[in-house]
């Protein structure tokens, strides 16, 4: 199996520094992922994500399986064809997405059934039709079906959804097997999600019965939906140190610039969010010295850099008030421009995390990030 | 003064094969300007344009007057600084965009006072107004001041508009030369624009009264509008025949890609239309083989690339079924990509064009083209 997961160091904090190796590459850890919902990272070329250094994306199977279509996909050699991305792919299980964009659902013990956001067809999804999805797309790393719920979540419907998060990883795990010993060994890692919402023993509890399961790698679900920061760290540290240490720990959904480090700290390797590519369309640009709200008059007759620290090719050739022209105006140009900034920041925080752990100095980076983004929009 | 053009040779069918040299380098004629009309070109940066070597861009005088507004851009460094783009721009007039796109038009022989189609706000361009805009702006060409009229024209309309043209060209130029006596030689190029509408005996009095007025280069402007193509090209050769051969000869606004090669054997240097990014943004691709319209369901699985015989990026990385996938999405890479072909392909049919000139061929590349694109849409 072309699969595998070693740390080279841990430091006092606990943060990882390692490798994940993939059939579509190795990929340096701890990292982040930039999402590319319908097999594409909206604004950027393949060929911009690999100048920028991105050893991996997110694909979104929600939207792939509704548009264009999981059998197309897998008709036309798989999702690293069809986008021309010959670098690793994670997909996620579709599941956030049903619980957060499409309508009229409805959950059995079988799956979730829902109509679709795009043209109201219904659609039921279950364990075994996202693995099978994920399988047809051919990413390297899928995750399976979970119950995703609100946020502050009542303790009685965070047990039944983790009942039906755990039992829908048993039959997505027995699925992925039996495909696994039907068709030989295949290109593709399957990571469980610890579900459990805020309750400490509803996590331990869900992570207890995933270790059953063996999974080469898990997840932290169902955070960072809008409770406190303190809170996504203390719960992200109790299910990690449940963890085994020598596989991949992925907190899905994260996270701002200034927390990345912190959750690295408690052990994570794996971090995804919309946050760098969304914020950069709306203008919000990262900078080593915080945000920048491009639109600002303050910038109009600015000829500086959005970021004077930053070695990014937008940084090196456009100043800020040309940004701002192009946000005034509306232009596509000025989404390309932002989401590469951003994606090239965030892509390398991560490159500075890997270096402090090597270094024995996150904390104080972590510090630095959290003056510097000290308040201000997300 | 950093200026001139040259001519190689002139081929049997009077087209020319030349060069156009300004203070932002050589521009290979005949040539065609990408549209960047609020100094951008859109969906392409300006790394993207330099890859597919576009020597010179226009932008629209027009949109920058209103927004970020000239005189920002002159504070910043003038427009090749502002947008960092250090190859030459040809900005317009502001005219045809005043005529198209701004609300409550009024002229007199003064200007034209309209307003702004972003905020309603009141504005006078008068000849001296739109020569000293460009001149702020810095481009290395800028155009005369001229009244577009609707085609068809009645003759009094095209009679009275003449007038305007012919004595706004003479304030333009006499402004225009009294910068330059006043501050040194200019490093811009002020061309004058013959009107005319359809009437061979107006164009021939517009032409005659502005080579009296000695401008280093001519534009034929009012054309394309909606009349046949056939009558485009017979006022075309009419009004070029009249042009000084030693100076360069602009075709405004032109033209799909089955009559590029026709206009250049009319005799035409330059030209410029938003078709190809305009196009792109639609789904509406140029190839080799004729138009594509890649949102048809046909090329849900076609792997191949948007041209078989097209070198550019996109054609050697991404299949038609991806195309296809991205505008069904809606994503932004869509345009983007499509951008980056159309461009390419515009550029490519120029290449062709210049080589067919220095091997004699023209007129068989012509036929081809036409033949391709023999129907369809634009």
């Amino acid at each position: 199996m072309n699969f595998s997961f070693e740390i080279a160091k841990t430091d006092a904090t606990g943060a990882r520094r390692g490798k994940l190796t993939t059939p579509h590459g190795s990929i340096a850890t701890p990292f982040f992922m930039p999402v590319g919902t319908a097999a594409t990272v909206k604004g950027l070329t393949q060929g911009a994500l690999e100048d920028l250094g991105a050893e991996i994306i997110l694909a979104n199977t929600y939207h792939l399986y509704l548009r264009p279509g999981h059998e197309l996909i897998r008709r036309l050699g798989g999702l690293h064809r069809f986008m021309s991305w010959p670098r690793a792919i994670l997909t996620d299980s579709g599941g956030f997405q049903v619980f957060s964009l499409a309508q009229l659902r409805k959950i059995t013990e079988d799956g979730v059934r829902f109509r679709s956001h795009l043209d109201g067809s219904e659609h039921l999804l279950t364990p075994e039709k996202a693995a099978e999805i994920q399988l047809a797309l051919g990413s390297d790393i899928a995750m399976v079906l979970d119950e995703c719920i609100e946020t502050p979540a009542p303790r009685d419907a965070a047990e039944a959804a983790l009942r039906r998060t755990t039992a829908w990883a048993r039959r997505a795990r027995a699925f992925f097997l039996a495909c696994a010993s039907r068709n030989g060994e295949l290109a593709q890692w399957q990571f469980g999600i610890v579900q459990g919402a805020t309750f400490a023993d509803l996590r331990r509890e869900s992570a207890r019965q995933l270790l059953e399961l063996d999974f080469p790698g898990y997840a932290i679900g169902g955070l960072a939906v809008g409770e406190p920061h303190a809170m996504t760290c203390e719960v992200t540290q109790e299910v990690a140190a449940l963890l085994p240490k020598d596989r991949p720990r992925y907190l899905m959904g994260v996270g701002r610039p200034e927390q990345i480090a912190d959750y690295v700290a408690l052990g994570i390797d794996m971090m995804d969010c919309v946050l760098p590519t969304r914020a950069a369309r709306h203008a919000c640009l990262y900078t080593s010295q915080g945000r920048v709200l491009i639109k600002n008059a303050r910038y109009a007759q600015d000829l500086g850099p959005i970021d004077g620290e930053c070695s990014c090719a937008v940084c090196r050739r456009y100043s800020r008030a040309y940004l701002r022209h192009l946000f005034a105006a509306g232009e596509i140009t000025a989404a390309i421009l932002a989401t590469h900034h951003n994606v090239h920041f965030y892509l390398d925080i991560m490159r500075q995390i890997r270096e402090a752990i090597e270094f024995g100095n996150l904390a104080k980076f972590s510090s630095a990030m959290h003056a510097r983004y000290a308040a201000g929009p997300a």
